[in-house]
């Protein structure tokens, strides 16, 4: 995605930094507050413009078509930062409205990115941008304008940071709290230089309250290494911030209070008369000790970071003036913004969770039977094929199933929305637990309400739950707890990219022993599958994907067995070769067997259910009446269900069908479009499916 | 190992807890030190006994004898506490001297063990001990006195909490940080009870740093629940605690300064004349406030915990007494006990390291061909067949590696000692960097580090990589980054279980595009392997095991080629029958072809190198060549090294060899015996590889 990028070679026309002096400025001391949070500088936006450009597209955006680069941006008289600031605004919402994007979260960082740019030079600095989702000013300011036309499109620009699009974006990130860690790396690597480059990490409220973030700020406080960490805190992740954390934040935000108070207490200290020696001896003390108690954040002067904040994160001119002097400082420096997450948007304020990512305006390629965003019915001329969403099935079979389950609770790392869980957490409160982005943790408790005697269902998405890996192998797998995970947005998701795409679960879980592990075809069958997970006993884990399900109705629904573990279910015979499909993908593998039967091939297809325990005994069957056994899945071929298969087969007796893995090749699928675009990429759509039996049966044909 | 265990059945037996009130005592207020830390109660111990039983040991040890439940201690009167924690005391010194075990940090819980068990009523509320490495004294309480005698060895007691063993023993646990949550869990599944069981976690305060623990203590402190966290503070982790937490607890422990100023300073506050109207409004703040800043622990108080402490953790009696008032506070209490590790071993002040684990003094059956320990030469009998151990060939190649490679950096979370990278650490200590227990950040950080343009080498125990993998796919596998994994410990352990057992690493991270996997089969191979992965351009992982290795010049040592991704070396040619082996099982299936030749039977063996990419091109000419391939690995046979191989012979055209799979079934590997013993239970040594490779070739003869 070249879009006049500028290159590395940059590097020899470096500006000499500025020699870093010693802190200068007392540390632990908080910085004045601005006198009160601007107002909105960017034109009013009376309603939410979703077409074209307006009636207001006449001014002219002379800074931002001016500014191609961090160069430009630093030639620019700082009296200019504000009206910059405010083209980026309206840039963005203009655009992000009109190709859809993470709305809220850049609409917070106009203003620290821009001045993060003012100060620092990232063509030898080095910026970190946690999770990542919150960048489009800096690409912006990095010469990706035109990018902005398909942004999270088809060959289209990368919502994320991508080191592929451009040098200033060091890592391709999606999962959150990594930066600190990154960037204390950073510096690391390039301490031993004479003049060694600024690292600098940019994280929000709730991904701080991530575990590696603590670790991170932890390990480089007990250095005292130099780095600086913006906290951009806009009390907003992507729903409510949990936990005590957040709370502190918010204690910071309103202790003006106190702020206020500590020049009474000085002048008070001051005024004391020298009582006797005794007195004397601890003032000083008492100073340092009252001192330390006013200043904001001393949680995290505890930990050897000097803490400077809180700060107003639109005041770009203030941000320049604070980003220059901390730049000075030695050691670890948090420097807290409050942001508003949505700035500028008419919802911001009352409903900011609306903001958070919004869809395009722009006509898209309809949709190939199924959604395209989570719970939301697809469009009507798709609805007759398609079922609700996979994700609502599951929330809404678990409500009904917690009506008469009293043991059922449920647990989320900081997706109540995106996982459905909601509506649970509004009817059940008590038995619902949204934990952070805390996955590590949210496993971990689950493992201690099994134990407990509830029956815990822990909503995860296929990719975060790798960051609670170890938990799910040492307290759930090892110790055979009746833990039911429920992985969302298996397979691949779409325009969010290689970092949220779900297509490792299969492998990294079946290998470990005691779990169960199954998928559904349809709404029914996840049903079905809950109740079955909810009355094993020992660890069972459900993956299905993002979007729709096919209708309830659509597949065989009316001859359906209850589920038991291992056992597959036959939904049509063929003559000499079957389709082994898993979840999602049976739709896939039916859809073929029709488009085969018009042209004289009958296939077989097998629901598989279980990629762990596979049935065997099906599979002994078919491995003596079939000569070919095509296996198809939405994850990695590798160690996946295909392989799982493939090792049953290979213990059984004699040499029987020849086995086909159809799934993802071994890389990163990272191509911006649609999840049914990609899985067409990759083979795995009716079309590719088709070309595969028939390759496979002309093959072996000779 | 059922020892004399007291069922669940005793739940009917459960005294009424006393109603808890509300909280009597002021939260967040410092309770008073001891004076000073008691001496030894125990008798001297002027030198450790390494043999039977001393001259000591006629004195009767009758409290110990005559307690064999909580509920006989719960009987005793509390002056005899001091008593009967001087015989625990000496039990376990001569107990564990004897049998090998984690002797260092049991020692330093055996007053906290008893206190806890003395206040609360286990048999119905619910502790959880932190890698429950330091649960000796509540096995002794638990009636489990016996289970000493054949502690971590064949067909003996546990060395962690183990569920199977006793029901006192909630979760078998081996992986640090986790307790907090899962207390947390069991707390909110019993929270609907009308009075429900109290929930507590004790937990070091090196373990504390985990990022799943500050998740943890996030989430309980948001949420107010009642828990009591038991910080077991003895300043030594495994090695010196790193990092600001374990600095801050350091100044929570000499704040005794701060804590008598605090009186001056009250009575210095009442004594403040009233000025004036605004100073009078500000005094309650101020107090408050003066309030706050003295109490040690206010780190916990702002993320909603209320903290006491810190707490003479050898004082019995004064351990009741807190705990019997912390059992009265609401939501979360952290109670700060400060231990000394090794308490009541003559090395514990000056060298506590070296009683954190230590080796028994029974006679050991001789190692085949191996060492048991780390960096240790094995007895000289078994030293003509072995070499150093791997982690001594790792750590004394890197440290010549990166005398010519600058680039070169070295990771370790908390093993600086377990993976040989202490000598790194000494020789470059701006190139080392130990993070703490904190592997997610380790990760990450590296990530990092190799984007500075650093080559970092990150060596963790296979087992503890499951922690950080998250950020093996997101900072490392997706940003395609050089860093190298070198993964100590892999395969089964011996006596640390199954929390220990390295056997998945293959599967999850084979899964991962961009990875290269390989093993060296000795320390000549380790060299070269390093090598390769310090040129490649990519992610690597090396695997293996613990123990030694085989003599570096013992196994066709002169005519080895150097490194290439995916090839593979043929050692030697048989006749129907060839093993694909894969690090330290090359040994293993080299044994077995000598000895099959005894018998006339000729097999090839070929030591695979790389799990992947696997070498095609030579598996592709074995499946023409040979009718039977054996595969071999110290790893779960699901989705590892043979599933691996059997994937790439399935792409193969044809019907060529069949494949076995021979590595670890579908289950944990909790056997308490050694390595060698292990693998010989698995069919994984010598003998079992020559009964597998005669009995598959007699079923090729059908």
């Amino acid at each position: 995605m070249p879009v006049g990028l500028e290159g590395l070679e940059g590097r020899a026309r470096t500006v000499k930094l500025m020699q870093p002096g010693r802190s200068a400025l007392p540390t632990g001391m908080p910085w004045p507050m601005s006198a009160e949070i601007p107002r909105s500088i960017s034109p009013q936006h009376p309603e939410v413009r979703l077409g074209g450009p307006g009636p207001e597209e006449e001014s002219p955006m002379s800074l931002l078509d001016a500014i191609h680069s961090p160069a430009d941006l630093k030639d620019l008289d700082p009296e200019k930062l504000p009206a910059y600031c405010g083209e980026v605004r309206e840039f963005l919402l203009d655009s992000v409205q009109r190709t859809g994007g993470h709305l809220g979260s850049n609409l917070g960082t106009v203003e620290l990115t821009t001045a993060l740019h003012y100060v620092y030079d990232f063509r030898r600095d080095r910026v970190v941008w946690d999770v990542s989702h919150q960048a489009y000013t800096h690409k912006l300011v990095t010469g990706r304008k035109k990018g902005f036309e398909k942004l999270r499109q088809t060959e289209g620009m990368c919502g994320f940071t991508n080191p592929e699009e451009s040098p200033y974006d060091l890592f391709h990130t999606g999962h959150a709290g990594t930066s600190i860690s990154l960037a204390l790396g950073l510096a690391l690597g390039t301490a031993h230089e004479p003049d060694p480059p600024h690292s600098v990490a940019v994280i929000g409220d709730a991904s701080i309250g991530a575990g590696v973030a603590f670790e991170a700020i932890n390990h480089a406080g007990g250095l005292g290494q130099k780095l600086l960490v913006v906290l951009n805190d806009n009390e907003w992740s992507i729903s409510q911030s949990v936990g005590a954390m957040a709370r502190y934040f918010s204690r910071i935000r309103s202790a003006r209070l106190i702020q206020r108070a500590q020049q009474e207490i000085q002048s008070l200290i001051n005024a004391i008369p020298v009582i006797g020696p005794r007195v004397d001896r601890t003032l000083d003390q008492i100073g340092e000790v009252v001192r330390h108690a006013l200043v904001p954040g001393h949680v995290f002067e505890e930990l050897g970071v000097t803490y400077v904040g809180p700060i107003d994160g639109h005041d770009v001119r203030q941000l320049v003036d604070n980003f220059k002097r901390v730049k000075e400082l030695d050691g670890v420096v948090l420097l807290h913004l409050i942001t508003q997450k949505g700035k500028g948007h008419p919802d911001a304020l009352e409903h900011p969770e609306r903001v958070h990512g919004v869809k395009g305006s722009q006509p898209a390629p309809p949709p190939k039977g199924s959604g395209r965003e989570d719970g939301k019915l697809p469009p009507a001329d798709a609805a007759k094929k398609s079922g609700p969403s996979f994700t609502a099935c599951f929330a809404d079979s678990l409500v009904g199933l917690a009506e008469r389950d009293l043991r059922i609770h449920a647990i989320t790392a900081a997706m109540p929305s995106g996982t459905g869980l909601d509506a649970f957490g509004d009817r059940f409160p008590s038995r619902f637990h949204d934990t952070g982005i805390t996955e590590q943790h949210a496993l971990a408790m689950s493992a201690g309400l099994a134990k407990a005697g509830a029956r815990p269902v822990t909503a995860i998405y296929s990719t975060f739950l790798q960051r609670g890996y170890d938990q799910v192998f040492q307290e759930i797998s090892l110790q055979n707890l009746p833990v039911l995970l429920c992985l969302d947005r298996a397979g691949v998701v779409g325009q969010d990219g290689p970092t949220h795409n779900g297509v490792f679960d299969i492998a990294y879980l079946r290998t470990l022993p005691n779990f169960v592990l199954c998928s559904p075809r349809d709404g029914s069958d996840m049903t079905r599958m809950l109740k079955f997970a909810l009355n094993h006993d020992g660890p069972v884990a459900i993956r299905f994907p993002r979007g729709a399900s096919p209708g309830a109705e659509s597949i065989h629904a009316d001859e359906r067995r209850a589920m038991k573990a291992g056992t597959a279910e036959t939904l049509c015979e063929g003559e000499r070769l079957v389709i082994w499909a898993y979840g999602d993908m049976v739709k896939i593998a039916l859809g073929a067997a029709d488009e085969l039967r018009n042209i004289g091939v009958e296939i077989g297809v097998v629901d598989a259910r279980f990629a762990k325990p596979v049935d065997e005994e099906l599979l002994a069957r078919h491995c003596n009446g079939y000569r070919q056994i095509l296996t198809l899945e939405d994850h990695q071929k590798a160690g996946g269900f295909g392989s799982a298969l493939l090792e049953a087969a290979n213990r059984l007796p004699g040499n029987g069908a020849r086995l086909r893995l159809l799934g993802i090749p071994d890389r990163f699928v990272d191509h911006m479009s649609t999840r049914e675009e990609q899985l067409a990429e990759l083979g795995l759509d009716v079309e590719g499916v088709v070309r595969s039996v028939r390759s496979t049966l002309a093959s072996s044909r000779l």
